[in-house]
């Protein structure tokens, strides 16, 4: 099994840990330690090495930070962690705080006092964040320093995890479809247009795609950790840990790419002065501006060059991803076939549902991995919507109740990541609206024609009239960016409520997930991914439009359904899209499977 | 008749004026000037004497640029007005170029020689837009230098219109709803939450809305040009030409106002050294910057705090909105009811409909303005967006094809804004569907229920999806503000594909007012106003939400309409508009008109 239902933390690492913290604080005479959530490749997902926050703290969320006093500390949560972050983290130890409403600039503001000293490393912070700390410490008397070993580096010692050092590999043409050179080339050309000369690339996903190459230090993810020199002629200085890099890379990445160590980074970036050089503010940290600038570099601030033609898909990853579709579709399906039957005999908990997908997925021959922690929420768990299993929270599946399951795999062809919810017996005339619900606002995005040029905020209402229309919503974005073999979140482009300038552009791979949730009851997603593409000319259109092809290929249960809630052209386009489902995993499946298929995906 | 047909420029204005100011140009020794369309208050409309661009070259567009050189000139427009300009500017004189791909700055790049001095004004320029100007001017070796005064101005000479001095006047309490005291603590309050001191406040609707004045200094708008000094504590320095204060006028201010004259402000402003002051840079030019920074204050850049204050109206406002709007309805109805009846016997041209609308507006007696000049547009004109007729380009209604009818009027109770679309003999099937799409689109708007903390930019799609759907599409935003007895365009909220931070809020007045235009045939926009309130709650809902009420009264042509493309959803709201038009404007009509009215708002 490649999934794990263990906690990794518990409430005593602050108690035991912040000692050791402090002690190793006060050697290098501060007062005061951030710790952020994010390490140095200011990624979402973070190898056990960099997970800081977690062992000072014993808080395992995707975002957080705290600060460390000698005399109190405080652990900073967004709304989606405030049940987790009392559960995982001692109270005594941690004054727990709101991170978006004041935030940790409002608490040093307050809490910091005249003349102390509090410590930051550079690697750690964006440098617009970091801008808004110093200012705060500034106000209440104190300084932020810089820290050339992180004290609680130092204090972790022995027991901190090794950095991962998974082998980096080539990404072949046949599923890449456009060699490093070339992809090199037109970035460096973008380069020079916006007047750089070269650019500082940090991002695992941005390096993985210009370069060709796909790792594994990060869980759930071929991302290699490193960091690149792209100058505007195309060609590179790409920097690995030499422990990563197999014998048949150099070849592959060519003449043009000069493969070094981490160490000799800063030396590298020296050699850039003189030079416009393009960082991005969002992807590195403090302290590649402040080392350029330190060089006599001229920094551009911009967004990584890397990341709007990585979104942009080119026709031979649409193919592989369309595979790798139908690959995991048809072994999604396997699993809601058994849940459907085999599972209702006896009614399984969350952990086995788990493990039953994983190994359908496994049996596929082709999983490189999860592409993340599987969720599977039965009943109430359901409405957790960052919940993951573990034995401590495992549930059983409840008669009369819904189970939710959101899932993907990564494949070397594609990367999946679906939702389904599914009637466990009979569910509730309410379940059943609230998913009808929910179901109208997907369907309505799926089928959204829309100019060039229109964002993803544009469209984030479609998915959610329905359920506003009854006064219902959810609290997650509608939709979110996915790669090609690489991170299961990528950006630049996104579906949500919050604005955005990023037009949706052909290619991009997308989830469409709405959802609702009741507390304590059950909770309801809907997800498929789908691509952005040139709509097929419309009779007597005007203009070109795009739209969304449905990338993701499983039966959405229409036990769940409310028939009559739904119109004429929703039917039809649920039966289209069933019949497709039908068409392209039926064939894969053994006789039982398939004829209860027909059934799950027979016209409403 | 308020509304004029005249020309108040040609294609001489470039050849005839463009001499003079040069020649004022080389006396103060420069090579260039720039010329905004922008005047000294930031303003979207301009009095006669500030239409520096419109003097210079002929071009009277509300957005718009040139910059002239001793040996050349060039003007700048947006997509809007590409084929104005070239009606109205002499092309010999004036290279026309696109004011947003490139603009002013690409041109200055280019066009500017080292060494040139290029003036500007800065008091027309705000300094976002300078700071750019002058980075481009720097890389061409030129450089930008304030003027002391404009040479252009020095040019214009007698012939410039009059500064305008239009009396201000109290805006009584039944009208305004909250006192100036009470306004000036609330935003006083905000300021010194936000750590300041003072704003300085330059937009007129501002210094209207907080004072509790009104003015006429702009035309459709009562509009007092000024600006004031409000501290944090409520006290106020507000400064007007004498020549408009009216006896009444400073009683009514009371004493925590000081009356004072506009050439007191560069001192009032040095007064404001060592404070921390708010100006915002969207409303109030570079001068306001350089001025305050020069005396030693601390700036604080940051949206007039006036703004969102304003834009949600209160219930006092509210009330006298839906006054104006029933009175208003009564006379848009006449002239429909014209339209429709007497007007078919000898097709009638659009200034002949344009004055027997303003007819009908002027005898109700209430009438103060116009809110902007009426459109009319026949058949082709229908399709240009900012169409205005005149005696040269007036054109007669065509029986089979549409007439576009944009008009509204200021009331001392409340600004309103309609458009109507209206079938002249019988409406091509081509037509009705686009009218359809058109009003599926408006629906959809007006009926949406949504959260707090959603924007006008997440709507925006609910007005196009229908037509998206047929490949159609229009090329302006959906609604725009509207003041109650002030400007008829005001922020900051908005509906449009732009993408926007500010949320919807109780109070706020929007059009809603979806379009498609046929170039050279026909255009169609439904418009209504609607406020933003609490929904009612929703049986079975679980979040509170906003929704609109629809302030506009008039009935909707339904000879315009496809009927089989409506859903039973969608009759029943138009139906249940139709009544409530039927039963506000009914009563008011003559026999003749209301027996009309029954028939033109009978179920569909």
């Amino acid at each position: 099994m490649r999934q794990t239902f263990d906690e990794t933390t518990d409430p005593s690492f602050g108690p035991r840990h912040l000692p050791l913290i402090r002690k190793a604080m006060a050697e290098q005479g501060l007062d005061g330690l951030l710790v952020p959530h994010e390490d140095e490749h200011q990624n979402e997902y973070l190898p056990a090495a960099n997970d800081r926050l977690g062992w000072a703290s014993g808080f395992t969320g995707s975002a957080g930070a705290a600060v460390i006093f000698q005399d109190k500390a405080a652990i900073f949560v967004d709304g989606r962690y405030t049940l987790q972050v009392r559960d995982q983290v001692d109270q005594a130890t941690f004054e727990i705080r709101d991170l978006v409403e004041g935030g940790v600039s409002a608490y040093l503001e307050q809490a910091a006092r005249p003349g102390q000293a509090i410590g930051y490393d550079p690697r750690l912070h964006s440098p617009d964040a970091l801008q808004r700390l110093k200012a705060a410490a500034g106000k209440a008397g104190a300084e932020l320093k810089p820290v050339p070993v992180n004290p609680l580096d130092a204090a972790w010692g022995e027991a901190r995890p090794a950095q991962p050092a998974a082998p980096v590999v080539p990404h072949p043409l046949d599923y890449a479809g456009e060699d490093s050179a070339a992809k090199r080339r037109r970035v460096g050309e973008a380069l020079a247009a916006q007047g750089a000369q070269a650019a500082v690339l940090t991002a695992p996903a941005s390096i993985a795609w210009l370069f060709n190459i796909r790792g594994g230090d990060v869980i759930r993810s071929p991302l290699p950790l490193g960091q690149a020199i792209l100058a505007a002629d195309g060609k590179a200085r790409l920097f690995l840990d030499p422990r990563k890099v197999t014998p048949e890379l150099p070849a592959w990445l060519g003449n043009e790419v000069r493969l070094e160590r981490p160490d000799d980074l800063p030396q590298a970036l020296a050699e850039l002065k003189g030079q416009t050089v393009l960082v991005d503010p969002a992807q590195s940290s403090a302290w590649y501006f402040d080392t350029l600038a330190a060089a006599g570099a001229e920094v551009l601030r911009a967004e990584d060059p890397c990341a709007l033609p990585r979104a942009c898909k080119n026709s031979v990853e649409i193919e592989g991803t369309r595979r790798a579709h139908v690959r995991d579709g048809a072994a999604l399906t396997r699993f809601l076939h058994w849940l459907a039957t085999e599972a209702q005999a006896e009614l399984p908990d969350e952990i086995a549902a788990v493990r039953k997908l994983e190994a359908f997925r496994e049996a596929t021959g082709a999983l490189k991995d999860l592409s993340f922690d599987t969720i599977a929420g039965a009943a109430g768990n359901g409405a957790i919507v960052h919940y993951r299993p573990t034995e401590r929270l495992n549930r059983k599946a409840e008669a009369g109740s819904l189970m939710l399951i959101d899932s993907g795999a990564q494949y070397l062809d594609g990367t999946t990541d679906v939702t389904r919810t599914v009637a466990v017996g009979e569910p509730t005339p309410e379940m059943k609206q609230r998913f009808t619900l929910v179901l109208k606002g997907h369907l309505a995005l799926a089928r959204a024609r829309f100019p060039a040029g229109t964002t993803g905020s544009a469209l984030d209402a479609l998915a959610r009239q329905a359920l506003w229309t009854h006064g219902l919503d959810y609290d997650h974005g509608t939709g979110h960016g996915v790669g090609a073999y690489l991170g299961v979140h990528e950006g630049p482009q996104r579906i949500s409520k919050s604005p955005s300038a990023v037009a949706l552009k052909p290619g991009m791979i997308l989830s469409n997930e709405p959802g609702y949730y009741k507390e304590g009851a059950y909770g309801i997603r809907i997800e498929n991914l789908q691509v952005v593409t040139e709509a097929a000319p419309i009779p007597g259109g005007e203009r070109p439009m795009l739209g969304f092809e449905t990338l993701t290929l499983a039966p959405i249960d229409r036990r769940c359904i409310a028939r009559d809630l739904l119109t004429e052209e929703e039917r039809a386009q649920l039966d289209a899209y069933h019949a497709r489902v039908r068409e392209a995993i039926g064939p894969q499946l053994e006789p039982e499977a398939r004829s209860w298929l027909e059934e799950a995906t027979a016209p409403i």
